[in-house]
C-alpha cells in the first residue's frame, strides 16, 4: 500500500502517522520528494481501512498496490476452481447451462418447464422461490412452497436447481437446494455471507447494482474466509445512465475476473438487459469472451397471455441459444 | 401509468394483453395512433411489476403516472412527519443535528465525545457498534459491548443515541437505542426493512449508493407497510464516476423528497465527501437546501495519533459548523 | 409524445399549454384521469424541446412514443446500410477489420505496420494523425504530416486508411483519407457534425463518454440531415464508477443499435478496456453479438522499450484474434 | 507519479522501461518489494501519458502525485483569482449574479428580462443566442441576430453580456461580448478551447456531462497554456443513474474546486435540476458552499402560455432567490 502525504506535512505528523503504522505491524518506507513524501506501508494491508488513512487531512491519497483479498486470489491459487453442483461441475471448462423461470407459479408449470429446459440443452435448473421486489404491494413469491416444488422439479428432472435466499432466516429451508443464489441487492449483507461460509453450499454470488469487481470479490472472500470456497461469480449487469437497457451488461467483467479470481464466472445476460430480444446476443457475447455459465430466464406456458413476449424466451428459442453457444465455445478454443 | 404498444402488434396480442390486465382489476383506455397504441391503465398499478410489462416483447415502453408509494406519499399527507426520538423532534421545522465517532472504542472515548458534541450544540449522539465492512479481516466494531457503552454515554449526556443494525437476529440489542439506522448497503434488505416495520422505533434509512429516490421511498414503504411510520431519510452520497471524492452528494434529493414526501430529510456530509476539508460547506449547503438534520462524525481523542487529520472533525470545529448552519437556517426562512 | 399533468393544473393552465402545442402544428388527445391529466401529442414532436416541456410547472413528465431520429430510424430503412470506403463494404453482412497504431509515428512505422496488419487478416488501416489529449502538454500527433504517411502506407499496402478530425478548419487535410472518424469527445460538436455532413465521406462516429443510444442516433442524424449517409456508429466504452478498466464496454449497444438503426455498428475494444490482455476476448464478444467490424491498436515496433506491454497487441497477437472473429462469425450465423 | 509493476517482471522489461523513461528526462527511484516493484518517477511528469504507462503488460497500475495542470493549479499561485467582466468582478470575494433567459428571442423580450433581473438583483447578464441541441430539427436560436439583441440589451441595461459560443468560426461574432460560455458539450474540444486562449476574453467553462474536476482543470489549463488566464469555471451537474433531475448537481465540486485552483467557480442549478422549483433551494445550497457565483434562467414574457411554468424562473422569483442568496453569504461568513 502507497499512501502520498501532502506538500506541508510537518515533521510531528509524519512520525505520528508513521508511529500508528507501525503499531499495526507494518513497515514503512519513508521516501521524500520535492512536492510530497510517499510512504510505502509493506506488511498485512488487508486490515488497514483505507477509507480512514485516505480521510486524514495530511494525507493526499492512498493506493493500493496488493489486492486485499486473499482465498479467492488467483496470485494464490493458479488453478481454476470447480464447482460441484450434485454432480454438475462448473469452472475450468465445465460450462453451466442454467435455465427456468423468473418466479415458481406452481407444480405443473415448473416441472414442465424443467423438463423443456433439460430437453433444450439445460444443466440446472433456475426458479424464484424468495423474491426481491422493490415494492412491498407487489408479489413476493410462493417461498417455502416454492422451494417445495423445486424440489419436486428436480425430482421429476433430475436437474440440480437454484434459487436466491434473501434472509439467514429461512437457511433451513435450502437444505435440498442445490446451488443458493445471493441476490444483487445482498451482495453487501454480510451476515448472511457469513452465514452462507458456514455452509458447504455451492453460492452463486450476483455483483451488486453499483459494485466493483473487487468489492464482489471482496465479498466472496466473506464467504470464504468462513470456510466454503463453493463459490459462483455472477455479473449481471450494473446501473449507467443509459435507460435503454434495464441495466448494463458489463461484459469485460468476465476476462478481468479470470484474470483476478480462480473463481468461475456466470452470466445473466435476462436481468442485465431486461429485453427477451437481446438475451441471445449476449448470451453469444457472453460464451465467446470466456464465460463458465449463462443463466437464463425460459418461460413455457402456453395458456399465459404473457407467454409470447415475456423478458423470459421460450424452450424452443433457449435451444437455439444453446447450439449457438455451444458453437461459439468450440470457435473460442 | 402508461404502456406504449409496438408498431406491428397484432390485435390478437393486443387482446391477449387487455384480458391479462384486466384480470388483475385495470381498466385499460386504449388509444390508437398511426405510429403506436397507447394503453392507460387506471387503477391500483402499485401491484404492477413494471419490469415485467417493460419486458414483453409487444410493449416499447412504460411509464408510472402516479407514484407506487402510498403511505410516504405527500399526496396522501400533505403535513411535514415530525419524528420524537427520546424527546428530541425532527421534520417539521426542528432539526436533527447529530455527531459523534465513526466507532465505539471505549467508554472513555465515547463519554468524552457525547458531552463535547453536546456542549457543542448536537442534540443526538451517533456512534458505530455493529460496522459494515468492506473486507472481512478489518476491525467490525464492538457490538453488542457497543451498544452497551452508546447507553453508558446517553446516560451520561442525557443525548439520544442511534446507531446501524445489520441483520434481524440483533434486533433484541437495540430495545434501548433511540433511533436505528439502516445503513446503505442495505436500504433494499426487504426482510430486514420488514422486521424493523413490525417495532415502533424511529428508523435512520440511508439511501443506498446506486439508488434512485423512487427506490428510497419504497424501502420507506416497505417498513410503513408494517405499521412504523417514524421515518428518518438520510442522503449519504451517490456512487458516480468522479473519484475525487468517495461519494457524490446528491444535495438536490433534499428538495425533490420534500415535494414528494412528508418524511424528514437528514444529510451525511462526512461519509458522503471522505475529507474532513469539505464537511463543513457541504454540512451548510444542507441547511441552506431544507435538510431537516444533519449527521456529522466526530472524534474526539487528544491522546490518539490521528486526531487531527481524521475524517471526523474535532468538536471545536463542530461547534462551528453548528454556529454557521444555525445562522443559514435563519438566513433560509 | 405524451405530457402527464400534475395533480392540481388548473383549466386556464390547460388551455394555454394547449394553445401552445396546437401553435406547433401537433394535435393532442386529452385523457382526463382521477389523479392526473395525459396529453397525447400527435404530429411532428421531433421539433418539440422535451427538456423545455419537462420543465414546465404543470407538467409531471413527458415521454416520447416515437423516435426523435428519422433517417437513421430502421423503421423508415428496413434494409441495412452498406457503407463502401475505397471499396471495402461495411455493414449488411460485410465485416470491417480496422487495425493500425494508436499514433502515425514515421513512414517506417505506419508503413511497417499497415503490412503486417494486412497480412494479419486487417481491411482498413487506422492511424491518428491529430491525437486529442486531456492535457495541453502531451503530444497532440504529427498533424497534417501523420496525414501524408498515412497516405503513403495506403498506397503501399492499398488499405484504406481511417482517421480523426478534431475540427472543421483541418476539413482540407481529410480530402483522400477514406473515413473521417468523429472521437468520443466531438459526438455532439454539432458545427463539426454539420460540416461532414456536407461532404460524401463515409464517417465513423464514435458514441461519447456519457451518451446514450438516443443521443448517438441524433448526432448521427446532424450528419445526415445534410445530406451525407455514409455512417458506421462506433461503441468504444462508457464513463462507469468502475476503475478497473477504462471505460465499461457496453456491448448490449449492439443488438440494440441493430434494431434501431440500419447504420452499421463497430466496436473498439481497444480504448474501452484500456489494456492489451482484454482484447482478444472483447473482439471476440463484439463478434459474437452482431457487430460489423472491430477497431484495435495493433503496434510493429521490435526496437521500441515498449512494444511487448503496449495497450496495443502485436500482429502476431491480432493475426489470431482475426482467427477467432471469423470462426465466430460462422459460429453465431 | 508511481507506477506499480506487477509481479514476474522480468529484469530486461525492466530496464527497457526504465531507460525510456529516462529519455523523458524522468528521475525514477525503483523500490523493489516482495509481491510487486514501485517506481517514483520525479521531473515533469504532466507530459506522460498515463493511459499508455497504465496500458503496458508489466504495469499494474499507476497514480499521480502531483496535480497535471500547473497555470490553474492552487499550488502556485495561492491567492483567488479575479475575473473582470466590463467592470463586474468575480472570485475572491466577488459574487456573480448571472441572469437571463434560456434563449434570446427578440430584442422586446431580452431587453425586458434585462432591465428586470438587474433590477431584481442581477448584474450580469446571460442569453442564448447559438443553442447546442441534441436534435438537428429544433430551434439552433437566432444566430448572430442573438448576438446583437443582447448587445442591445447590455446598452439599455448596462450589465455585462455572456453567451455560448459553439465553433471557432464564429468567434468574430464575440468581440464585443464580455463572457463567452463554452457549454458542457465542448469542455472537451481542444481546439476551441486553444482559439479561446489566444483572445483575452473572460471564459466561463462548464463541466463536461461526464467529466472528472481533473479533467476540468486540464481544460482550464488549455486555455491558460495559450496566454488567457480568465477563467470562471462553472458546476452544472453531472450525468448519473437517477432520473428525477436532469443532471446531479455536484455541490461537493466547489470546495473541492477551490482547494485545487485559485480560478473563481460559479454554479448553474437551472440546467442541473431542470426544474423551476428546484432551482431555489439548490441556489442557497450554492451559496452555503461557497460559489463565487449563480447563473440562473430567468424568463419574463407575460403574452406567453409558458411564462407561468418554464423551467426559467420570474424576475419576481429570481428577486426573492437573490435576496435569500446574499443573507446566506454574510452567515456563512
Amino acid at each position: 500500500m502507497i499512501a502520498v502525504l501532502k506538500q506541508g506535512t510537518t515533521q510531528a505528523q509524519k512520525e505520528h502517522l508513521l508511529n500508528w503504522l507501525k503499531h499495526m505491524n507494518l513497515d514503512v518506507h519513508v521516501s521524500e520528494g520535492q512536492e510530497v513524501t510517499v510512504l510505502g506501508l509493506i506488511g498485512d494491508t488487508s486490515r488497514v481501512d483505507i477509507d480512514l488513512l485516505n480521510s486524514l487531512e495530511i494525507v493526499q491519497s492512498v493506493k493500493r498496490v496488493s489486492e486485499p483479498y486473499k482465498q479467492a486470489n488467483r496470485k494464490f491459487q493458479p488453478n481454476d476452481s470447480i464447482i460441484n453442483a450434485a454432480g454438475v461441475l462448473i469452472g475450468g471448462g465445465n460450462f453451466a447451462m442454467i435455465a427456468g423461470p423468473c418466479s415458481v407459479e406452481s407444480e405443473e408449470q415448473i416441472v414442465s418447464v424443467a423438463l423443456a429446459v433439460k430437453e433444450a440443452g439445460a444443466n440446472i435448473l433456475r426458479g424464484g422461490a424468495f423474491k426481491p421486489r422493490t415494492s412491498p404491494y407487489a408479489f413476493q413469491g410462493l417461498k417455502d412452497e416454492g422451494i417445495r416444488l423445486l424440489l419436486e422439479a428436480k425430482k421429476v428432472s433430475g436437474l440440480p436447481i437454484i434459487t436466491e435466499i434473501m434472509t439467514t432466516r429461512s437457511l433451513d429451508l435450502f437444505e435440498d437446494v442445490d446451488i443458493i443464489q445471493v441476490g444483487a441487492r445482498n451482495m453487501q449483507n454480510f451476515d448472511l455471507l457469513q452465514e452462507l461460509g458456514k455452509t458447504k453450499k455451492p453460492i452463486l454470488l450476483k455483483r451488486g447494482l453499483a459494485n466493483t469487481l473487487q468489492e464482489l470479490l471482496m465479498s466472496a472472500e466473506y464467504i470464504m474466509s468462513e470456510g466454503n470456497e463453493n463459490i459462483i461469480l455472477c455479473e449481471r449487469g450494473i446501473r449507467t445512465y443509459e435507460t435503454y437497457t434495464r441495466n448494463t451488461l458489463d461484459l469485460s467483467a468476465v476476462p478481468v475476473l479470470h484474470e483476478l479470481t480462480h473463481l468461475p464466472v456466470v452470466v445473466d445476460p435476462s436481468h442485465a438487459t431486461g429485453k427477451a430480444s437481446l438475451v441471445p446476443s449476449m448470451a453469444a457475447a457472453a460464451a465467446a469472451c470466456g464465460a463458465d455459465g449463462i443463466m437464463i430466464e425460459v418461460h413455457n406456458n402456453p395458456a399465459c397471455a404473457l407467454c409470447d413476449g415475456a423478458q423470459s424466451i421460450t424452450p424452443v428459442q433457449f435451444a437455439q441459444v444453446n447450439k449457438t453457444v455451444q458453437k461459439i465455445r468450440e470457435a473460442s478454443l
